[in-house]
């Protein structure tokens, strides 16, 4: 590439505390795949209670990893005891070769941790197509230090995963389950350039209470839904995208068990999972490929939450959407567009928009005396907000929900376009 | 805006050649709703023979003028008179004052016509939501000279269409039906840059041809979903999109009446008609916003032709390829990543990838001894093309489609975002 590239504007200034999650240790290796320098192989070990979920692509092209994941989420019943993802190769689109790779890494953590195969989990990001040579991953096994004894470096987990993420992303929280205090760590990564490449989002959340795999399924999706679900940085989906929700079961949860996700014990924990994944996702977004501004949309009066959401998708993905708040031009028109093309159940004639706070469209048409000036001034920031009531919902407004999206500018050309591989 | 608009690299030294189409009469008229010193109001006569089919935008917000095409098909039986399409306001989220607007100038029309008011169909291009005044419509249609002794204005019926599309777009073919010669002309236009607004597409297409409505239907459906919805810019859907297919009645066809669209005297009239649509589809890619250069995607082997066009249009449409085709850049793993969220079924390890005629990759991987250089020299090209074959199809090669699109450029930015309103 001719320059640098830029670090986002919402790049914190630091990363923020992670504490140790109980039953588990994570640190990152560097292998050289790609990078030089730096970490670019994050390990992870988990004691034997522990127990895993996951959500991955709903690509047609999955890569390697993801099949290996998914086979043995369905094999092994939901334990866990090793996770490896490497940054640099995605292992995607690489057929036999791509699938023995990954078995051989899989292999390698498997023997040093004396654990099943069917008990590692593998991601992979970055070249699509380009066939991954295991050697140096197996080689980082082998030299790792496992052992819950050593000390867990989650900065360097969270830098280990980037490819041209500008920072890293990881963020915590904690929540009672009965009278037990409980830990979750969360860190991700999102979307930046690199060729031949896309993005492609890894997340991987670690809680250290003691819970079943079929609770952590609909656990993992309802956060999901509410965080990585609704987030978009430029409507392309990665063959890769891994999001896998580990607790490793060194907090014991009181008795009678936990045995249905509406256990009125749970209700602190499903916020606590929700809030901290909804925090690394929307710092996803907030490194979305040239953003200048993050956009935030609630979208109500829609059939259900689901059909809310593809609504709040449709506007946050609209490239005429994108542009105009890259542009601070309060073109709200697009914004009818983008509902109108949803495809979904909406009124036309009683859709209402906000933009900033400010009323620009009510039942169908714009306000009457409608002053862009506010708007317009809202528009120049850098977080910005739509409210949008599509008015399809009969009597109380049912169905809502919130996304957040990245816009889109000169610099995601400049990052896609203008670098030659 | 800053600097002037720039012509597209493909517009055309001249408009085609239109000849006459017996049984209607076609002009223009500058009304000034928005524009000054162009003709921004396109006016057509049909004789009493003249039928109709249209099809529309399939936005959930659907402009004023899209209501009433709608309404009159349906109450007037396919009978066409008058047409009227203006440019500068699309008339779209403008409530009942929206619709009274069109009914005012529909009107207008139909009592200078001595036409029923099912009789008549309107289209609008331009801002959004803002309120359409009828009365320079409305005084333009009691001005203007109907008759078909006058002379066809094809160029200026073309232009005034415009809104900031470079060039004005049309077409002409003949065809045989039986033995009879019928003509076929179309016009259309595209996406550019106003504010605020979006890309609108509307397309007329005219032939002398006698046929009834109940045939004009399935003619038009098969000639839009090759051409009209195979075509894509940015992915967005405009409120007013419109496509009338008018048969005038003027050359009577061959007894017995033709009744199914699979008659052997059809056959060169339906290849023509398919072909004058994507010429003009064609068209409206190739004054895309801030193209600078065409996409041909052949998609084979997928289940049927509908899922290959999803298939084509999820590649087209991709941010990641379309940027990767600005930056001539031969990153065929983002023609991966498109083929994967297209939701089709498709087979990952069968796949097999195409540019420029130079096999990229082949049963799921890249092909051995991969030489980029000759892709690359493709790739700098202005017309690209890319084939895919996503091997779901069991046997020999059912689904399979074309579809065109335009790369995606800071020119796209800068239209739609570096402009202020």
């Amino acid at each position: 590439m001719s320059d640098e590239l830029s670090v986002s504007p919402f790049a914190p200034q630091a990363f923020p505390p992670l504490p140790p999650v109980a039953g588990m240790h994570i640190f990152a290796a560097q292998t050289g795949v790609k990078y030089t320098g730096r970490p670019d192989f994050l390990l992870a070990e988990f004691s034997e209670t522990a127990r895993v979920a996951g959500v991955f692509t709903s690509s047609k092209m999955p890569s390697a990893p993801v099949d290996l994941a998914r086979q043995n989420l369905l094999a092994g019943g939901g334990r866990i005891r090793g996770l490896g993802v490497n940054a640099g190769n995605a292992n995607a689109f690489t057929g036999t070769a791509g699938a023995r790779a990954a078995g051989r890494t899989a292999k390698a953590l498997a023997k040093r941790l004396r654990a099943d195969e069917t008990e590692i989990f593998l991601a992979s990001t970055g070249v699509i197509g380009e066939t991954l040579d295991p050697a140096p991953l197996v080689a980082a096994v082998k030299l790792a230090s496992f052992g819950f004894a050593q000390t867990s470096d989650w900065p360097g987990a969270a830098q280990a995963i980037m490819t041209t993420d500008t920072f890293a992303k990881g963020a915590a929280r904690t929540a009672k389950i009965g009278k037990q205090k409980i830990r979750i760590n969360a860190i991700a990564k999102g979307s930046g350039m690199i060729a031949p490449d896309m993005a492609t989002m890894l997340a991987f959340v670690f809680t250290d209470a003691a819970l079943p795999a079929r609770l952590l399924r609909p656990l993992l999706k309802e956060a999901t839904d509410k965080s990585f679900n609704a987030i978009t940085v430029d409507s392309d989906t990665s063959t890769s995208d891994t999001c896998l929700l580990v607790a490793t079961g060194a907090q014991k949860v009181d008795s009678p068990a936990i045995r249905r996700l509406d256990d009125p014990r749970l209700a602190q924990f499903r916020k606590a999972l929700t809030d901290v994944m909804q925090d690394v996702a929307i710092q996803v977004v907030c490194d979305g490929e040239g953003v200048s501004k993050l956009m935030t949309v609630d979208v109500s009066g829609a059939e259900d939450d689901a059909a809310a959401r593809r609504i709040g998708l449709a506007i946050g993905n609209s490239p005429l959407v994108k542009t105009a708040v890259a542009g601070a031009d309060a073109n709200w028109g697009r914004i009818v567009m983008a509902v109108g093309k949803s495809g979904e159940r909406v009124d036309r004639d009683r859709l209402s928009i906000e933009i900033g706070g400010h009323k620009v469209a009510r039942r169908g048409r714009a306000v009457p005396g409608y002053d862009e000036a506010p708007v317009a001034r809202h528009m120049q920031g850098q977080r910005i907000h739509i409210g949008v009531d599509v008015g399809a919902s009969s009597g109380k407004a049912k169905g809502r929900t919130r996304i957040w999206a990245s816009d889109l500018t000169h610099g995601y050309i400049s990052i896609n376009a203008d670098y030659r591989s």
